[in-house]
């Protein structure tokens, strides 16, 4: 009972004891799996539906529109998008205003009282203030909603290749994201807010998409037809992009990380779309950028549309300064592994202590706030003042909020280069770092203490319960590693030390997000030095392919701590050994075209699967036949709905008067959805008969028995299935030998059902950093290593129906 | 006989009558089909095959490999991306530096004669040369190789989707491009090198992928893992990407061109390979631009990095500038779809002439050679002398080459400003109009004469027998028209006329190519200008979607007049109303796993099927089964090695002896490829067996006859297959029902199959603009607004092997 839908009853598998031995054993080789570590409780992950359930129902329903609708819905998928832009240009600016305010206001309080030599008042303040905004954000996190922990990247990425994680998407997940962000990074923590901006887009996008669900009262007809995965998938995937638009002020940048981070499929078509998205963005913030200028927006007002601004008239480089480039790129890659490496561990002891309870939660971020606190305001005392040099192109000390030279605690005409970068918003010591003719302005011991400090205070904060990004501490952290090795290189290169900061920031995204076009796009719309292009290429090359020999792509290692499973573009080795009838267990549960109520609500009840095969016998058609595939979810609506027939006959046309098209859409969010516990039936009624024809989807996608599962397992990622039938090449069989679900291509569920295959594998090559590489090696030239022979002892595994 | 393999036996059809009504009718439904219009004879175009064969042969020769030979593989594979963007990058120098040199050598001649008033030598001198360069291009075009006639864009796109028009990527395509389009372009021809470059980068790739074959005695053994479509396919879009990198020096515009607009197959990975090599590009450009500097590259060498620079300290803009962009994407969006509608007509006529004859191609080439020339030389004296302003930045009237100032005609002290963007290499003359502090110097007459000589010249030019490209026209002619925007509103609008050619240049390029990332990538990076982002998103997406209401993609358009059967990521709506059983017709061929060496002969011999199922029958198993597909190529192999056997008994591994892989590998094109014909058999041997089962794909993939066409169509592009399979429902039949292939989901092929298909569509609903969102929209709830009786009578058809 156990063969199909797989996925979907891992989350019982731990809660409740399992019927099956074979079951039992699946489960027990992956039993961390399934489960959201970080920020949330167990509970059960969902597979999404990205193929076109083609039903005679919905057939019909689609003949019976009229052109009207098709423009209603041309039009109003445009005009989300365009609202998504809208909404998110407006959120990434309110982000902004706020924390530049907030954070700015409690900086010019701290740096008066500094200024009066009032340190430990100024000490209080300063750890008040951020002890308050964490707890506060921590609070609503941890009470509210503990999906909106964490940058939120690792769970739309994941929805985005069909894991439908419980409540990433809610209205409430939402507002404690925004929020929560404010004041997180508004109280100096290590936390950037570019992960949360995509959560928030992906969010808004998906709540857009189902304004017209009856939960919060907001029904319109005209977004009827977005409720499906399949939209759905594409808005979430606009609003990604849009995230990252408004985060970095970077549109082209935005809709490529969605690209190549976040999409599992793409199409020219959606391209446009996520275009047109982000370009909705830009006009948004460049109009109240504007607006800005004048003034009016506080202490906001200072950063143009490019945030790092570090245009130069003539970047001069040449040859001699290519060996410092590959430099930063080994180096960088080295960190960023390292840095992925640290933070998986540490996300994991956190998830020992979140493990506990909420209290234990809440105080972890308020440790981290106050250890946070005394570094920032201890650190700068180590650091020894330095005279203002005399040619300097701003006041010094600086007396206010930003700029170059903090005074701390330096007498008049000195200033404190370690407080410059360390007692000021993340973002304005980026732009220190990355700032021309500062050459000098920096000393080794203060960028190498900034640089230790850094990169530890960004691990350790990552996981605590507040939502919390990476892109800015890692380009923060990368940018004062540059400006070091900048400073060893000295007057042997032709580059400035806040070119290096560049080059190092791009080296360590490089190194830990590994990703290429979009950071480098990414880059470009921060610092507006195009010159620089073909450098920060060659620095992120090099970085990844480095980074790329120790570990993975520090979203992929969060996404498997929280037991996601995702879909990999890549075929696994070992998997050309196998066949799908080698994956494919239990006994199948089938229907037949007319169907007992009691043997659905019988089925339905003791199963959890979500798709099962229905084929017609003798009576209805000469041999067995398989007609199709029917959802759960519309067996619940046939039986909700009560459409039975008092006898097996067929019934035709009928049935399309007692439903209409709105019955069987998807309801928004996973609690929403009807359960088979919450149906009642008469002892008649379960006796009567459904016929399930007109509701089933008579086109599903198939594979043979004797399919490598390799070969499988491409047909089911590319075009984006939730369940895969299997049927056998001999013909006098049952039509359909078994299901294939996302679980059963998972290479933990496969290792488990055949432990000898690594040892197999690992004999005759090495598998672990050539994987990638080499599984394209074997789609080139096919491979099989292993022998047929072990395989053949799993065929009895399945057979007809029982 | 004609079931499976349709798009191979097309070029066939032409020639040569076929044997079933059946297939001749329809063949008859598009006899224009699969011809190759410009610049090439009557081809049969060949389907690529990227699914992996995965037969026991090759997975032994998998099986028997060492560690040492993967790492061989990645080792080469980004060896082979990195020489591929050093070669192309040295290939668009050296194009650069040779146009540059020989068009403004030409330009100083004349210049100089000019200036001694000596007007007809000079008008001799300029028609002269332009007439032996444009001579000379047609020449070596239309005699050595038509195939590297036009942009080439259009092949390497279909080339990328799965379709092979022979000879496009052998070397005398590759040499005759490179110097066709240095000739052409130094010729003052109305042409653009950038989609030559594209295809020299795709050609350089798939030589490079391909230097071991044994025609040109290169053979190196680390090589032969790339001889397949996969890896091909690879190093072709890394290729592509590559050509536009050094044609615009644009390095990531490139990799999103290559993506957004040349590849039907998207992969991650893929993206970091194109990325890699279009950072060597960038490298190699860097640095020998870098060498420029010093003078030694005579007249070229004013460029930098950024071909156009328009930067500007502060972009000023506000809301009282969008109506203005609006205006300039609505007009651009009109104007590129009509520019798209006379370059369909145009290319259609020169299609009648072309057809002629060599001598009819090079007549119009020279012809419009001359013609150019004339309007060239001539429309300057339509426009009046204008007086030196006085506070010009440059020498004026300048005297040399480039420079805003021609003096031309004019008297000392005053310039032609006509002929400073007419008389001039096309680069600069986009400089000029991209340049700021120049809205006086134009008038406006002479910018309305240079728009609509751009406009003409550019469609007139494309279609003749050399290679041209279309960007830099396209380019061009939309910067005069913006500038003539520009001039329109005048002071109304903060943006310098400069900035308004280049949103007008935009917005062509969006209603001519319908890109939008990689085209906003492109002009960035072309025009170095961060802070009009906004503005150029806005005006793209505006031009597009003005433009998508009339007419297609230029690219499009241009295949579609080629006849290539290039598979759209969209599916037709009517196709959700058929199921496979309805297209797939005539007899199926199948072959039992061991079977007689006559039958296999007399099948290759009259058929031209490339694949072929392969079934077990009872005296090898109890019922028949689907035992795998083989490959007509495999066939001949097998054939041509005499591996035979006297009786028909399986032989188990004996096989594997008398084959390498080696033999089993695609050639390199397909001339190359070895024919049925060659290959001598005795009597005695034609009366001998074949064990098949060795050498056949056991893991083909399968649709149930049941299946709908639409979601057939999905699994055939997404996945890159040639052949899918058809097995049928009830299972007491043949195991397998037929074959698909490329030209069964061709649109019409299908309605040539079922004519009556799109009048029910355009009863129900709009079918022409509407075409693709409505796809989608049917997709999300699917659609069948015909009747399956009308499918029902083809079931008839197909049956079981016969």
């Amino acid at each position: 009972m156990s063969n199909n839908a797989a996925a979907e009853e891992e989350g019982d598998s731990v809660t409740r004891p399992l019927l099956l031995p074979l079951s039992l054993r699946r489960s027990s080789s992956n039993a961390t799996s399934q489960l959201a570590i970080v920020g949330s409780n167990l509970c059960p992950i969902e597979s999404l539906d990205y193929e076109i359930i083609e039903n005679d129902f919905l057939k019909q329903d689609w003949r019976s529109r009229s052109k009207s609708q098709i423009c209603q819905y041309i039009f109003m998928k445009w005009m989300l998008c365009f609202l998504i832009g809208i909404v998110v240009g407006l959120i990434g600016f309110t982000n902004n205003l706020l924390v530049e305010n907030i954070a700015g206001m409690k900086f010019v309080v701290t740096s008066n009282m500094m200024l009066a030599r009032k340190f430990w008042a100024a000490f209080f303040v300063f750890s008040t203030s951020n002890f308050a905004l964490t707890l506060f954000a921590s609070l609503i996190t941890v009470l509210i909603s503990p999906e909106a922990a964490g940058s939120g990247i690792p769970e739309v990425k994941a929805y985005l290749n069909g894991v439908d994680a419980p409540g990433i998407f809610s209205l409430r997940t939402l507002v404690v994201k925004i929020v929560g962000s404010i004041c997180a990074v508004s109280s100096s923590l290590h936390i950037g807010k570019a992960g949360p901006m995509v959560h928030t887009g992906a969010c808004v996008a998906a709540l857009l998409g189902q304004v017209g669900s009856k939960k919060y009262g907001l029904t319109w007809r005209w977004l009827r037809y977005f409720k499906n995965d399949r939209d759905r998938r594409d808005l979430v995937t606009c609003g990604s992009a849009a995230g990252i638009a408004a985060a970095f002020r970077a549109p082209v940048g935005g809709v490529l990380f969605a690209f190549e981070e976040m999409a599992s499929w793409w199409r020219s078509a959606l391209l446009w779309r996520a275009f047109f998205t982000t370009a909705a963005v830009a006009i948004v913030l460049r109009a109240l950028i504007d607006f800005c200028y004048s003034g009016k927006c506080g202490l906001f007002g200072t950063g143009g549309l490019i945030m790092f601004d570090v245009t130069s008239e003539s970047v001069s480089y040449h040859l001699g300064d290519v060996p410092a480039v590959i430099l930063l790129g080994v180096i960088g890659g080295i960190l960023g592994s390292f840095y992925n490496f640290l933070l998986d561990k540490v996300l994991r002891i956190y998830n020992l202590v979140n493990g506990k309870g909420r209290i234990s939660k809440i105080l972890i971020a308020c440790s981290i706030s106050i250890f946070t606190s005394c570094l920032l305001f201890g650190l700068p005392w180590l650091a020894s003042c330095q005279a203002c040099p005399t040619d300097a192109s701003e006041p010094c000390p600086t007396i206010g909020r930003s700029g170059n030279y903090k005074k701390f605690q330096c007498p008049p005409g000195h200033y404190n280069d370690l407080a410059s970068l360390i007692f000021n918003t993340n973002d304005d010591a980026i732009r220190n770092l990355f700032s021309k003719n500062t050459d000098s302005e920096f000393h080794v011991s203060s960028i190498l203490i900034f640089f230790t400090a850094c990169f530890f205070l960004s691990i350790f904060s990552y996981g605590i319960a507040v939502p919390s990004g990476l892109f800015v501490p890692v380009i923060l952290t990368g940018a004062s590693y540059g400006r070091f090795i900048g400073m060893l290189f000295g007057s042997r290169s032709n580059l400035n030390h806040g070119l290096f900061a560049v080059l190092g920031s791009a080296s360590l995204l490089g190194g830990s997000m590994r990703m290429t076009v979009s950071l480098c796009v990414i880059i470009l719309e921060l610092t507006n030095n195009l010159l620089l292009l073909p450098l920060i290429m060659l620095v992120l090359l090099i970085s990844k392919t480095v980074a790329d020999a120790f570990n993975g792509n520090i979203y992929d290692i969060i996404m498997r701590l929280k037991g996601f499973p995702y879909l990999e573009s890549h075929v696994e080795p070992y998997m050309r050994q196998l066949t799908v009838s080698d994956v494919v267990t239990g006994p199948l549960q089938l229907f037949h075209g007319i169907e007992k109520v009691s043997n659905i609500v019988h089925v339905l009840k003791t199963t959890r699967h979500n798709g099962f095969p229905v084929i017609d016998e003798p009576p209805l058609s000469e041999t067995p036949i398989l007609f199709g595939l029917i959802l759960r979810a519309h067996l619940i609506t046939l039986l909700k709905k009560k459409a039975f027939l008092p006898n097996p006959m067929t019934t035709g046309i009928d049935a399309f008067d007692q439903f209409t098209a709105g019955d069987f859409q998807k309801k928004g969010s996973l609690g929403n959805s009807d359960k088979i516990e919450d149906i009642d039936l008469s002892q008649e009624e379960m006796e009567m008969f459904v016929d399930l024809h007109p509701f089933t989807n008579a086109s599903p996608y198939t594979v043979v028995e004797t399919m490598s599962l390799a070969k499988a397992l491409i047909l089911f990622r590319e075009v984006g299935l939730r369940h895969l039938l299997v049927i056998p090449t001999i013909s006098n069989r049952s039509p359909v030998a078994g299901i294939l679900t996302r679980h059963d291509f998972m290479p933990e569920h496969v290792l488990g059902l055949h432990p000898l295959l690594p040892k197999m594998a690992k004999a005759g090559l090495v598998v672990c950093n050539f994987r990638l590489a080499w599984s394209r090696f074997s789609q080139a030239t096919p491979s099989q290593f292993g022998t047929r022979l072990l395989a053949s002892g799993h065929h009895a595994d399945f057979s007809g129906p029982n």
